[in-house]
């Protein structure tokens, strides 16, 4: 039986576990969240690469198949350290966001929006350019979504997220941009908020993108997966908000040391 | 010569030693700042009191005199875990803050603002209400308050500003609150736009309590202290953002790690 490992700096990798677990009912998976240490998007390559690393070695003890990188921060600097140090296969979420919004766009005009760790990297930049020689790629940063969501606050028609998402989004406007990506994991819970301030964008979820990745894979056998989650801060934290993420209960998580 | 250690999660405590550097500036002092681990607010107190008890270990060994928790959140829940472990005397934030609203309030109704985690523990209410019984308190966590700072959207003008402490003061407006402890070592950079929506009402910053309290241990000397400043994730990240709290620049940080 095919078993997937998937890690995050915490919550937001849930959204790929979801897709994930939408495509391929039928894998394992052990879901790693580091919340103890969250969240990479602010830190250096040097550190979120270190934390990459030691979460990676715990889900190899797990017996996985394949490691996937849920964490945009730590897909965008920390695939070269992992490929160099894991045998199995490994993917990030970067590659097949990036891969999506190459072939979408039709202006080739490409927007990206993602932690200051991801945008800084350049990884969407230059995995859309590998993709798309010709294509322009406008990147920004927007720090304040990541605990606008953890607040619950993703309503379009909320003062405060409208204020937040329109001072985010202004750079794209009048700029052709035809496609944005979601360069955080976080972000999909804000599309609605988002898809109102750029009407007739198209938004570009890579948590989806990596699910179709994964399911290249693992063809469908007739049984239901079984899932453990991980967390290296407080389970019961993880088990309040894990909810919004994954669009269902989770029902246990354990505590580990990475 | 005296020396405190003084440690934060990341960058706010440096408002922390910037108030203690302008009362005592004949002390030498060593800040650490766990900026590979922050925040603390969103943690769970036992994740806190372990990071709080590596801190305090690796600034005894700087052969401090003092150990001052300028992070609310670890003065909020790992004090007693640190009077175990250490000889030194120790101070946090939350009691001097505690106390100066205490005394300085006419109704007795007094607001704290602060993390999840310093909110939660309850240990600003408790401390307000050992120094003023009949006090009532009503606290209310502030979760975008610190990457507002951090994006240096601070002006109380600004639409984002302006959004977002107005939802989060909502519940003080009306409550005959006249005073307001600024309960994150952040906050007080946020405290035109708090006045700006909260007319009247004294701010406390427990930066300035405790710097009192500190003053009081050392008698002053006719010398100019130094200063060290250690950090766990990159030095250039905290550099580039230390003048903000610190008010001057920084001009060198080290590596460490606990």
């Amino acid at each position: 039986m095919p078993r997937v490992g998937v890690f995050d700096s915490g919550f937001g990798g849930l959204t790929v576990q979801r897709a994930i677990l939408g495509a391929l009912p039928w894998v394992d998976t052990v879901y790693l969240g580091d919340t103890a240490r969250l969240p990479y998007g602010t830190k250096s390559a040097a550190t979120v690469t270190q934390y990459a690393v030691r979460n990676a070695r715990l889900l190899v003890r797990h017996d996985i198949d394949l490691l996937v990188v849920a964490c945009n921060t730590a897909s965008a600097v920390a695939l070269p350290a992992l490929r160099a140090e894991l045998k199995i296969p490994i993917l990030g979420v970067v590659e097949p966001g990036a891969a999506v919004a190459a072939r979408s766009s039709s202006t080739g005009r490409i927007g990206v929006i993602g932690t200051v760790g991801t945008v800084a990297s350049g990884a969407y930049q230059k995995a859309i350019r590998r993709a798309r020689p010709e294509a322009e790629v406008v990147a920004r940063p927007c720090p304040l979504f990541v605990p606008l969501v953890e607040e619950g606050w993703t309503d379009p028609e909320d003062g405060v997220v409208r204020a937040v998402v329109g001072r985010y989004l202004e750079p794209f406007r009048g700029e052709g941009v035809d496609t944005l990506v979601l360069g955080c994991t976080h972000y999909p819970l804000l599309a609605r908020a988002i898809a109102a301030e750029l009407p007739g964008v198209r938004l570009v979820d890579s948590a989806e993108a990596i699910a179709e990745e994964v399911l290249a894979r693992f063809p469908k056998e007739a049984r239901v997966g079984s899932h453990r989650f991980l967390v290296t801060d407080s389970p019961e934290k993880f088990l309040a908000v894990a909810g919004l993420f994954l669009g269902c209960e989770v029902e246990a998580a354990e505590h580990v040391d990475v």
